[in-house]
């Protein structure tokens, strides 16, 4: 088994009605989210809405966040910036503040600003000299294409890096290639995307994944059966929660935690900050008959 | 109820294993596509690998289909091309050979030669003077935005413009806000991309939807239950077949459909064109093992 696996879901950022930053909710959110069984949890993550953050936000939910989990968990904290420089100034407050790991995405800006395959391989070894370990975030909002060769390179040479988060296009397809040229220097192999390929990954090798904060107890099951061999109790319990996962990812994105962070007294909003929309009526309670069948902790939790 | 409603699949293109067009087995794959219980067949799509024929292979396969299905189903060819000239050309074709109706993107070529809103009216208004039903198809592989203002003017102003295929990000949302501005203008909406939002897209007012042609028979359930207003049976419906959608959709593409055909005696070949990777071994099997307990009439058809 390798040293990181089980669910480690991403934390929701919680604003207030009128807008700002709700860090009281914020950590209401990772309590319950403690609550669900999650085995880690991932705070300024795209589905943290980090895209919608000051720095100064990020800081204020870094620290209140890690303050309140008190290594209770491991937290990850994402420190993604086009900037090196930025990205290690922020690794290195996230250790000091007492992160377990940092993610980062290739370096990017916007659509069409990427850096090279040699310019985020220097990134994550500029990151990798801070000594936290790294988790590398393979996603389609960086519009950045790390292939298999490159990723193997990274994990091979870069001693801190030692997940990988694969939610790329075809993740089960290239977990596999990764796996198979550089299996030993990756002690976390992880998927993402609300676990919509949650099952094809673990077959594929995954030992975590990184799904969204919601049904997290829910969704538990399949990754424990899978990881203690026992596929066919997965296949049945991922069947269960698919249809709810696959609304949330094609239909609602990071709003669904929200909605049912909301529904169960969690949160006291699902402010979306402009120009995200909110989520619409028919979405959130699409979203929520879907899950209330489940019986999931969040809806129970603040009531 | 609209005028175009139903389950209405694309049909793959079959190869020989040397690479070659296979027009038996393509005119094969329309006939178990009919046993499935099509209401309408479309050919020439993206999941038929048309970005990978030549024009003269698009004829061909048009003249083929169309005197195979001799009018039993309604026919959809599709036309696009970057040249309005060339996509009217097309359409005259397809009219002429007995096609029921014609599906174009708005014009692209690569990922950034677009037309530009008007451009894109332009095309659909020329295409629209052959005097053909034209089906709109609202993909991303095309990287056109089609704003829901844009996608209502075109389907009020012109004449031919009955059907509006969405599946393009947030299918459910477009639909629902194309079908409240546009409602009375529209005579088929659709979506695709294998079903995977079509619960969804059912509820926000969908009457028909462009799968592939691998399951139809047993997707097919969940649009009749939707449309006769049984919305509860067509959720158990969705829910049974949606673990083979989300494989289909995230794991193999149209190579889903040739290799159910190929397990059911349908094609000879799975054949894809370079640079299309072959669909590997680990995914062909979990497909089939997801619609082999479904008992589909592909996996029975050549048998």
């Amino acid at each position: 088994m390798k040293p990181y696996s089980g669910i480690w879901p991403v934390a929701p950022t919680a604003f207030h009605a009128d807008g700002t930053l709700d860090l009281e909710g914020s950590t209401r959110a990772l309590e319950c989210m403690i609550d669900q069984g999650s085995n880690g949890v991932c705070i300024l993550a795209n589905y943290s809405e980090q895209f919608l953050l000051s720095d100064q936000e990020r800081y204020d939910l870094t620290k209140a966040s890690l303050e309140h989990v008190a290594g209770r968990v491991p937290v990850i904290v994402t420190i993604s910036h086009f900037a090196t420089d930025i990205a290690v100034a922020r690794a290195r407050q996230a250790k000091e503040m007492g992160a377990a790991i940092v993610m980062m995405m290739a370096p990017y800006h916007g659509a069409t600003l990427k850096g090279s395959a040699q310019q985020t391989y220097d990134q994550f070894a500029a990151v990798g000299e801070v000594g936290i370990p790294i988790m590398l975030q393979d996603a389609p909002l960086s519009g950045v294409d790390l292939d298999v060769p490159l990723l193997a390179r990274m994990a091979r040479e870069i001693e801190m890096l030692k997940l990988l988060k694969i939610e790329s296009v075809g993740t089960a397809a290239k977990l596999r290639a990764l796996l198979e040229v550089a299996g030993a220097d990756i002690d976390g192999p992880f998927d993402g995307e609300e676990g919509i390929t949650l099952m094809a990954d673990l077959d594929a090798g995954a030992t975590g994944t990184m799904t969204s904060a919601s049904i997290t107890d829910q969704i538990k099951p399949v990754v424990t059966h899978h990881l203690a061999g026992d596929r066919a109790a997965a296949e049945v319990a991922y069947a269960r929660v698919l249809p709810a996962i696959n609304f949330e990812n094609r239909q609602c994105q990071f709003r669904a935690a929200k909605a049912a962070m909301l529904a169960g007294g969690v949160i006291g909003s699902d402010f979306c900050r402009h120009p995200i929309a909110p989520l619409p009526r028919w979405a959130s309670e699409g979203y929520l008959d879907l899950i209330r069948p489940l019986d999931p902790v969040v809806l129970r939790w603040g009531k």
